[in-house]
């Protein structure tokens, strides 16, 4: 049987003032009435049912996603005490689907991006999991819209062939985050894909490699899964969790793992990594503004405002992102959006957490 | 006895979205940590004892007004039913100051107004109340700045004496609020002062004056004066306001009233009129910025940020104003900010009066 399995642990603080430790990402309603998170379900259907969907997030998180969700069965949101970074997580999400279905194909989604080609999305997913079954570790690579320093790229090796006319390459190798003219390198190559983070792989086939590469990890993920269905359950995963390094699947296992592949995808992927590409998915009025929430705008250009339920006025001014939550506001400059996380880091050294 | 009266009725919407129908600019605390109302009486002392300090309001703001001037006797918060303008609050104040004492000199004030020079500002009160004694209606005019167009302008006449240091001029004409041509004229003539609002009479010579060009608001008056202290009085304003109409001490009665004076004063008057003029209040940083509230900022110049408890976080902008209030934002270029009146206008017209 084919599972899913949401990642959705993260605590952004690029979208900054509304992500925040407390409010994740992809608890955030950022493209129309859904939060990322529901769209993450939501675009599963029909390929998955809701049992077929799991979750992997954060203890403190999870009463905000099961809420958002709340035709998913509450077994199938996983609770991690802390998060450890994508490794454990997957880890930890493998052992209770090989407990339910030892044959299990899962795939690894996140939710903290915003796809557009859903249908299509749909169609690479079942593709994906059919070639999983033979026991590749199948990565979903996202064809580059741009050089862009903040990804990971996936080189394409052999061709193998073509599933339901999705071609799939072995991965000659994972590049971290590159400099940005290794990336415009890369970009021209044409051999190369962003790593969405999005995997597919049989749950025996993962765990494979967690023992062969991360036997520190394994050996705390066997420790659970003996826990699975106690009452000490929660505890044992509390020591083990407290034991695990932080390590993400990309560094942990992909780059040295056997019989990877890659099928380059055309998905109308978007990162939502800051408020920038946030506003790329939004359509600006003729006067290329983006106004989310009530407003009144006189002479306004090229601006983003995400605003909520207070008004936002603005005269005389473009160029601009404003973003008004709760308790904070940001004025910022179209240009300097990636500044955002120096305002992050000033209110961690100054000690002013509540507005983190 | 002398006695001042603080008129404290308007509701601006200049100050939009800190000003509001319901939070007249008299209620907030727009320098330090004051209200301009606690300011306008607190810049009375020594001169005038708690007790000689009236305040004429709308009732729907005299308990706040109350509130934050405990240390007023209630019994001197003068409420109107609905405001009607300068003329019908100087009158009704007079009439209640006549009751207590005949003999009243009234200082008519206003706390939309911020004064710096507080100690000049009370030897003036001083002198223009003990050269009201005699009859005169005494105006107090500001040495203009600049040649504004906001403000209505005294011609001063004849020169009729040095009081305490300070020069009498008999007024020759009020001009109300004149084209800019004609205000760089009067300005570069000498001879003018802006009409600051304050004026300094006896009670007995203005309603003398009510009675001769306003007869209809007398007959008013003299209806309510019949009433002071009866259980019906408030019944008797109330019909009397329904018909009393909208008129300015200024139009009503300066403009041809018998023997006005005006003392030309520079004691560090400031409307408050608008964002720009608080600002000048304000002691800019080096950058020139001035930051009202909690505020992190990356690039920041020549920007004032009046905000509030939220966190305001400003990246790469200049020549800015951000106004943050408890449910309305407003983000507008430093040299636009007379267009605020368009935004309430807009929301008076499009019925988004929660805003206003």
């Amino acid at each position: 049987m084919y599972y899913a399995v949401i990642l959705a642990g993260g605590s952004g603080t690029r979208l900054w003032p509304l992500s925040r430790r407390s409010r994740s990402k992809q608890s955030l309603k950022l493209v129309g009435e859904r939060t990322m998170f529901q769209h993450a379900v939501d675009r599963l259907a029909p390929l998955f049912q809701p049992e077929q969907i799991y979750v992997v997030t954060r203890e403190d998180q999870s009463a905000l996603l099961s809420s958002q969700m709340p035709e998913l069965p509450s077994a199938n949101i996983i609770s991690e005490p802390v998060g450890r970074g994508t490794a454990p997580a997957i880890g930890l999400a493998a052992i209770h689907l090989r407990k339910r279905d030892p044959e299990a194909t899962m795939a690894v989604l996140t939710a903290d991006h915003y796809i557009t080609g859903t249908k299509q999305f749909r169609r690479v997913l079942e593709t994906a999991c059919s070639v999983a079954k033979d026991g590749h570790l199948v990565t979903l690579g996202i064809k580059p819209a741009s050089p862009s320093t903040g990804f990971g790229y996936i080189q394409q090796g052999e061709r193998l062939g073509l599933v339901n006319d999705f071609p799939v390459f072995r991965v000659e190798r994972f590049t971290e985050k590159p400099a940005l003219d290794a990336a415009r390198q890369m970009v021209t190559s044409g051999g190369y894909s962003w790593n969405s983070g999005m995997f597919v792989w049989r749950v025996d086939r993962i765990l494979e490699e967690f023992q062969k590469q991360m036997p520190d990890l394994y050996t705390r993920l066997m420790e659970v899964e003996a826990a699975l269905g106690r009452v000490d359950y929660r505890a044992v995963l509390l020591r083990a969790w407290n034991r695990v390094a932080e390590w993400t699947i990309d560094y942990g296992v992909m780059e040295r793992a056997a019989d990877v592949v890659v099928v380059p995808v055309d998905i109308g992927w978007t990162d939502v990594g800051n408020w920038a590409s946030l506003a790329e998915l939004l359509s600006p009025d003729q006067d290329g503004n983006i106004f989310v929430g009530p407003h009144h705008e006189i002479d306004t250009h090229n601006t983003f405002v995400f605003g909520g339920k207070r008004l936002v006025a603005t005269i005389g001014i473009q160029d601009i992102v404003i973003v008004d939550s709760e308790d904070a506001l940001l004025v910022c400059a179209k240009k300097r959006e990636q500044e955002v996380r120096e305002i992050t880091e000033r209110l961690k050294r100054s000690g002013n957490i509540q507005w983190l």
